[in-house]
């Protein structure tokens, strides 16, 4: 029975292979074999990216026999993006195939999912120390039979008579610990007392360092800046991809995850919790003394020596941090808790809560101080999450008189504008084009993937970088490149280089009259297609391009992203911003300039845009320094007036002409210059 | 190597049988094979209950060798309690006695852990509802694009337009709940709130009844009162012996226990826990119809009678209760919570927590709501504990004028004496006489236990009843009687019928003068005895006795009792107290004439001795329905003032004076004409 049920399975070129039950998918079956596919939609069949091959025969070196008939029905979804002659030479979907019987199955370069190039520093921000939890260190007086007080009251009456701290609560499981401590301090211990209000930790006599976690759990990244509670100091920056990553690479594909499977929210979940254990164990390794310093021999410094330097280690465990802090957009928020996070993916999307949470770690399975809480940053609407509260309280723009654009670029675009006198915000659907998906060879950053691209308006010859190489493309030979696809930094060079360089025109269609033998039509859909790398400068063995309908893709992003940023300046009356500020990892990448020359906000002094980096994990940071910033935090998810730009009433109209690349010349002074005159005066 | 560590065991008449780890105590071994063998003191080898016989010889149904050199050394702390003669006979303490070999082990009838009579039900006492957890229902709109406000949001404006309350925080798993349920309920839903301040439960559409639990836990008996929270009735009373009982039977023996071994404080808590849980099961299972109506065919109801007769149950699951809360001496209360007795247990009792605690079920581990509180009453000192602070806002002694005197008799007597003047409470070590332990016959309240007695002064003949028979003796044949010891009740009664009828002098020595074939010498070791039973009476094969042993044992019981009360109306400055109250079981149990002729607690007039049941456990209830009484707690037990008894400058000789019977004849002139005039005035 058992051999009926289950198939032997091959994935090529990692040679992972295994037995899996019969009827799953081709990357389910993947995943059991931890083989990583790319899928960008998570499974709904409508980005193409997890096209594998299935090889026929009978392979003698594994014993099986391998068959197209083993993959299950050719599914409609897959002629979007398998032609006849691919589907002839088996290739098929990874989410559409399944396993009916034994197989041998390659996948190709482009569908091998990389490990993604993170990177999320701490930003120098000023910060006041008042940290949700503090130490306050007592003595107190034994126990006596005139004065047998119970030892918790001891320490409480100490605790009010120094510090003014009345009506403690006391958590759970740092009572049971009380007792022994107390003693094991000789009745001289710290206390550490959260918001005022409640105690949780007692240790043995004087303590000065304490420790926090302030965490961004981004859709794709997840960043954790480990602090010292006591001096403020941010010892280490760890981050991780996205564990939930496999479930899809957007917020939706993620909502649909859920929808589609029972235990889908159970396991998304799970996933980030364990994900965000293992950077708290990482953070707490950073303090300890590498192996090879603790290996016997092997050294040749003397004991005392290895010891003094063995000192400088902190040697924190999970144990010791004592607070943490969470930011995330609202869909990651809901995942993260397990909040039912489909509504909030349906019109008009109401979110579960908004408010900030205090939550137990051990109530979220998170492996801190057991006694500690979670303090999860509020959320302001269904798409304007805790994310972009932790930008706003890093960026206090509502302390400002100047009017600031704030936008947080990523699947979903978010954006605040306004000053002291007035916030709004909005989020408009940019989709995930900006981040590689839904292009041809759209991809993620990591190595391989194209991440600045310049094309010289005369000869309209390309040059270009890799993540992972430092030469450009004119200072290297072709085959040095490897060159794999076109990450998201890539892609929003490509469209203003593609129009500064009269390759596309304002509309966004390629230019008929050109040449230049990177532009022709494709051979198998007779669509238009500019060349960015040959294919011998490729590892995947064939040209990486551009197409009209890549373009198109960009362009809708970028024009409701433009058109978000204009509906919202006529809603505040203004008709050019002070101030363009860019979150994310998005901000660190973009070249202004040609950003701007796309199009992609509105018209601003070129130093006048800046790049803010994670300031959303600034703002998770502020809020685990300062529990001031908590308050304010909850004061301004209230107080910024959401906008839902779908209805605004001529929405669709500035939708369409939003696309344009720049919109009109007079709204753009600031590329006077820049951008060839001809260029900027097309009609 | 197993079988060099492993022996055969096989515990007789149960024939219980298995494989235990050589090195374990007899005991141990008992556990581990179901075999309940009477300890009273826990393996401190000092009470001599947990005697059992090892049989010598083949055994060849079983296959087992078993020798007395089996059992391993013969200790010292033996000799107490076994003479050569049982020694010959293979006799030995199961706490001593350890497994070196194989071993048939017979455990005599007295050895034997009865299943003990337990009844503790709900008293008529008035209380006002106010409870912690409230239900409120609302109705809430429809999110739209123009309010896309979150669930929870939408459902705390409501809460706080209808019903005033504001800043509610809501429990984590609650509101992971919570969207479904408001779907489910069609946008009306029953909030239920904790102190005003903490949302624990959204259920769909209009509720009423909710519930709650009351517990009692006691040293020996665990008893929950089963609420409906809604109208205050009580559903059930559901009770248990403690599952400690095992550990020890009294209170020190369980601090003993943890002190003991390792792991001592997580199993007694754990098992206190899972009681708790079956105790639970318990009352939801009676709201439940009975298995029987369920069973296909067997009845001759139609479908639709039995139906009917079906919708009379409630149908009630852990879940569905709200609120717990939990009174117990201050040893019951840290070992339940985990918090470490041992300190509590060693001058000058430090406890480690004095206040009322709020703990999650689902830290504590009980199975209710989960998102539920339980509430842990407040306790007053070292001895004092949260269930004479039950006892307390029960009784509310505080609020009147007449002068009370509480006692609450159990391992360890507690005392509260006052009125809305002052209010003094104090603790003596009665220790486990008046419950049986240490005395020659002492039992628990088991079948076959004597719980009455009188002795007649004429003949001096002795009649009695046994739990589990109606009939006295004096209307029965000797055989039906089946006596097996004496429990509390009639310890209780034996001191005073002794005196009353002259077989014992005021000094507690057996008169040598007396004539009675029931008084005699024990031929084994020339001590005075008393028979109360004969052996043709008994289960047991011989003669019950209460020995000169015995009523020393008994009186330095009650002469601490005593002695708290005189020192405390010295303390307060009064020669008589209007009322006296007699707490616990104990209470129920009391001839109020025979404890007042045995002088166990000053004089009073005898219509004013009170027995006030399980008043500790009827404030738990008053707790539960009432929040205010959580207030009043508290404040009480921080305005009791606790009275260290042994550091009173002349306790000893108060205390010696106090072991008279009774201790001098003008403190009790209400035993005038009860207590014949020679006796009274014996000098």
């Amino acid at each position: 029975m058992d051999e009926v049920e289950k198939s032997k399975i091959i994935f090529q070129p990692s040679g992972r292979r295994g037995e899996v039950e019969k009827g799953l998918t081709i990357i389910e079956a993947s995943r059991q074999l931890g083989v990583d596919i790319e899928s960008l939609c998570g499974e709904k069949r409508v980005c193409g990216k997890c096209m594998i091959r299935i090889e026929e025969g009978f392979f003698e070196k594994y014993g099986i026999q391998s068959s197209k008939d083993h993959a299950g029905e050719w599914l409609i979804e897959e002629e979007k993006f398998i032609n006849a002659k691919q589907r002839k030479a088996g290739y098929r979907l990874g989410c559409c195939a399944k396993v009916e019987g034994d197989l041998l199955i390659f996948v190709p370069e482009e569908s091998r999912a990389g490990k993604q190039v993170v990177s999320k520093a701490a930003r120098d921000i000023h910060i006041e120390w008042n940290p949700a939890v503090k130490y306050y260190y007592v003595e107190v007086a034994e126990p006596t039979f005139e004065k047998p007080t119970a030892d918790l009251e001891r320490i409480l009456d100490e605790v009010n008579r120094h510090y003014g701290l009345e009506n403690l609560d006391i958590d759970y499981i740092a009572l049971r610990r009380l007792p022994s401590q107390l003693r094991a301090g000789g009745w001289k211990v710290t206390v550490a007392v959260w918001m005022d209000r409640e105690v949780i930790q007692v240790l043995p006599g004087k303590r000065e360092d304490y420790y926090g976690l302030a965490i961004d759990v981004g859709t794709t990244t997840v960043a954790a800046y480990f602090c010292n509670l006591a001096t403020m100091e941010v010892l280490d920056t760890v981050s991780m991809m996205n564990p939930q990553c496999k479930y899809g690479e957007d917020v939706m594909s993620r909502i649909t995850y859920h929808m589609m499977h029972q235990d889908g929210l159970q396991k998304m979940s799970d996933d980030i919790i364990e994900g965000l254990n293992s950077l708290v164990k990482q953070a707490c390794e950073g303090t300890h003394p590498p192996k090879e310093n603790k290996k016997r021999g092997g050294s040749d410094k003397t004991a005392t020596a290895e010891k003094e330097e063995d000192n400088h280690y902190l040697r924190l465990n999970p144990s010791d941090i004592l607070d943490m802090t969470i930011v995330g957009n609202t869909a990651m928020h809901h995942i993260l808790l397990k909040l039912n996070p489909e509504h909030m993916g349906l019109a008009p999307f109401p979110p579960v809560v908004h408010k900030a949470l205090d939550i137990k770690a051990r109530d979220l399975g998170i492996q801190i101080n057991e006694s500690a809480y979670v303090h999860i940053l509020p959320i302001e609407a269904g798409f304007v999450g805790a994310d972009n509260v932790g930008v706003l309280i890093a960026e206090e723009p509502y302390k400002k008189d100047e009017i600031q654009l704030i936008i947080d670029i990523g699947t979903n675009g978010e954006l605040v504008l306004g000053n002291k006198e007035k916030l709004i915000s909005s989020s408009c659907a940019t989709g995930p084009a900006l981040e590689g998906a839904q292009l041809a060879f759209g991809m993620r950053a990591a190595p391989g993937a194209i991440e600045r691209i310049t094309i010289d308006p005369g000869t309209r010859e390309v040059d270009y970088k890799v993540i992972g190489r430092d030469s450009w493309r004119s200072y290297s030979k072709p085959e040095e490149m490897q060159a794999k696809g076109i990450c998201g930094s890539g892609i929003l060079d490509v469209l203003g280089e593609l129009y500064r360089s009269g390759v596309v025109l304002k509309s966004g269609r390629f230019s008929p009259k050109q040449k230049s033998d990177r532009f022709r039509k494709n051979s198998d859909n007779n669509q238009p297609e500019f060349v960015i790398a040959w294919k011998e400068e490729t590892s995947i063995g064939k040209d990486v391009v551009i197409t009209q309908k890549d373009v198109r893709q960009i362009q809708l992003a970028k024009g409701a992203l433009y058109c978000g940023c204009k509906l919202m300046m006529r809603r505040i009356g203004i008709d050019k911003v002070d101030k363009v500020k860019i979150a994310g990892a998005f901000g660190t990448h973009v070249d202004r300039e040609k950003a701007l020359i796309m199009g992609l906000f509105p018209d601003c002094e070129i130093d006048k845009i800046i790049s803010i980096g994670n300031a959303a994990g600034d703002g998770a940071r502020a809020a685990l320094l300062n529990r001031k910033k908590r308050e304010e935090a909850n004061w301004v998810s209230r107080n910024v007036e959401y906008i839902e730009l779908t209805v605004e009433k001529d929405f669709q109209q500035q939708f369409i002409e939003a696309m344009q690349i720049p919109h009109m010349k007079d709204e753009f002074p600031h590329l006077k210059g820049i951008v060839p005159d001809e260029i900027l005066e097309q009609k």
